[in-house]
């Protein structure tokens, strides 16, 4: 129960109550939503691959219903406690994208893997490997091996290095090798199709070499797992990855809408604000700052209630302003002025609750699950 | 009851139990913390002012307890919810530093005025005064002026707006006219001590101006209220303002570091994070992103498990570098480090925990109560 339950439940299925809503509110646009599952789950079936779409954007167990009552096979998730989360509220099958490699981790792994119907693990490293084996003595857990793509962040190294990893999980008793994970996160927002397909198509060689000498060690890897919204058309097309991770379509954000994506998806998130001071020409203060976007990627843009040309600036942690161009009218206080979010995955992260709308009217309140759950 | 408090509960009062904390994890050391708490509260003492902390740093009832056992007047909030949550948990002296004035709001300000022995809040504008006018008939409203000390995000602009809107307070049968609030957000972080002075001295000398018409016209504001951080020693020393609402010394930040703060306050805020994943020469991967650190205020500084001259980098939502200098050894998988925030109130609203320590001992899980309300 958030606070957002208290403040507005009452609202849920009345007319209009969008606009009663009080304000920074996380809006989630319902039909959007839905439509842009439906043309993930359609596209990936066309495809002959898996969805596996990735939690970390949503947080959501409400959402991940959605997803996998459309087709998806299972959700990622980013974190322990986010996994820990959606568990708990029946999300069956689970891939966990980033090594676990610390003693109270490890066992929290392995207590996770013992309720869960599907658990998956990635490792890009013999230590973590070993501390696993040798912890876990009971049901088996699946493990992938997470493979570098060039950004550094995790993953093995080189082809050699993937090999031992396999090798090392194939021949632990507790584990069982389930194949390789090849996240691109820094091809995901490549701005033009054109070079997006070009970076893509480059490190799928690469890993065809990796899956080569996998397979030619005896270790073809049954799972190969990666891709993101911004390039799923390209994996599907090169047919190496089984599977997809796609997160981001859901919602869609001002960084993918400026990737030409905005033709496939709906934007289904968005936050409202309010103006509440209005004594400059030319622009008015709203009540949504640092604290209700992320800011890493850029400011929101206006989706509706903005005079044309009205641009965002933060203005500090609890405020914006709209700034408006010569001769437009400011708009008045307590006008409500609706924004695309600059990058929706930290930016839901920042909320408590989907405030769920059909039209103008507030149709459900959706806890976001696995807020803040980093560790 | 947060998910931390599950994690984390039994490890409370074991030696050494902050090294098995799961990271990345938000640490408040409490020697430190206490420390700052009483030097700014022995600072404004001896300065005769006023004493009211900014809750919007730290969002804690259990912080907020503390200032007000060491001599301060209550809280400011930045927001209605913020107000709402720390009112829940008895906090009884109330400043709410940004306007209300949508319908939904100005129910709930009332709301919250029967039920808290102090509340007070600002006003820049005669429509949104009308309106609280209009619906309050019960128990009077302490309202303050907001005065725009040049920054355009809140405040009345002139003088005579100012005066005119103290009249319409004074006049109003349930409202009480309760003086000024002069808030000069934007000088807080100037880097120079002798440029913040001259910063703040133009801006009390127009301050004083206003003051001047409000006393000519029988309206001598009772409190005059604004300050930060960064200024407190100038106001304190100009002598125009009657009550400081400071926040960030509690913890102190980057920023404020950057800005000669350093030596008045110790550093008390920090996030454990470790290695996750360490593959590549010269750089370790942690486990806290840009969800478990700001990002509108530069990088977090490793003041602990990091070689001299490890610098931290943003590696996405989830994850951050570790980059070492050439002929440092980089720290090896699962090492802890510990980062100083670049920025303290967006970093605390992004986690549901302080991890309170006394050196290397977990001594208490402290939810931050009022994370996320910014409605």
């Amino acid at each position: 129960m958030t606070a957002s339950h208290h403040l507005h439940g009452h609202l849920i299925g009345q007319p209009g109550s969008r606009d009663q809503l009080n304000t920074p509110a996380l809006i989630v646009d319902l039909d959007a939503l839905r439509a842009n599952i439906a043309a993930m789950a359609a596209f990936a079936r066309a495809a002959g691959v898996a969805l596996r779409p990735h939690a970390k954007t949503h947080k959501s167990a409400d959402i991940a219903r959605l997803q996998i009552a459309a087709g998806a096979a299972g959700l990622c998730c980013a974190k322990l406690g986010e996994a820990e989360a959606l568990a708990a509220e029946g999300i069956g099958s689970i891939l966990l994208t980033s090594p676990i490699v610390t003693p109270p981790a490890i066992e929290r792994l392995i207590a996770l893997n013992d309720r869960l119907p599907h658990l998956t693990v990635v490792a890009d490293h013999p230590a973590a490997v070993a501390a696993l084996a040798t912890a876990n003595t009971g049901r088996p857990i699946r493990v992938l091996v997470d493979i570098d793509p060039g950004i550094h962040r995790t993953g093995t190294a080189s082809a050699q290095d993937a090999v031992a990893l396999a090798r090392q999980i194939a021949d632990a008793p507790c584990l069982t090798y389930g194949g390789v994970q090849f996240y691109c996160g820094s091809q995901q927002h490549i701005a033009t199709f054109a070079e997006r397909r070009a970076a893509i198509a480059d490190r799928t060689a690469y890993l065809q070499t990796v899956i080569a000498a996998l397979t030619d060690a005896g270790l073809a890897p049954p799972v190969v797992t990666g891709g993101g919204t911004g390039t799923h058309r390209i994996d599907a097309e090169l047919g190496v990855l089984t599977e997809l991770q796609v997160g981001s379509y859901a919602f869609m954000d001002r960084e993918y809408h400026d990737c030409d994506l905005g033709t496939s998806f709906a934007t289904a998130l968005m936050v409202d604000t309010r103006v509440i001071s209005a004594n400059r020409p030319g622009m008015a203060t709203l009540d949504a700052g640092l604290k209700s976007f992320a800011t890493e990627a850029g400011v929101p843009v206006f989706v509706a209630g903005a005079p044309d040309g009205g641009t965002y600036r933060f203005m500090g942690d609890e405020h914006g302003a709209v700034t408006v161009p010569a001769g437009a009218t400011t708009p008045p206080l307590g006008t409500r002025l609706t924004a695309m979010t600059p990058h929706c995955d930290p930016t839901v992260n920042l909320h408590d609750a989907y405030h769920v709308v059909q039209g103008d009217t507030l149709v459900a309140i959706w806890p976001i699950t696995a807020r803040g759950r980093s560790a």
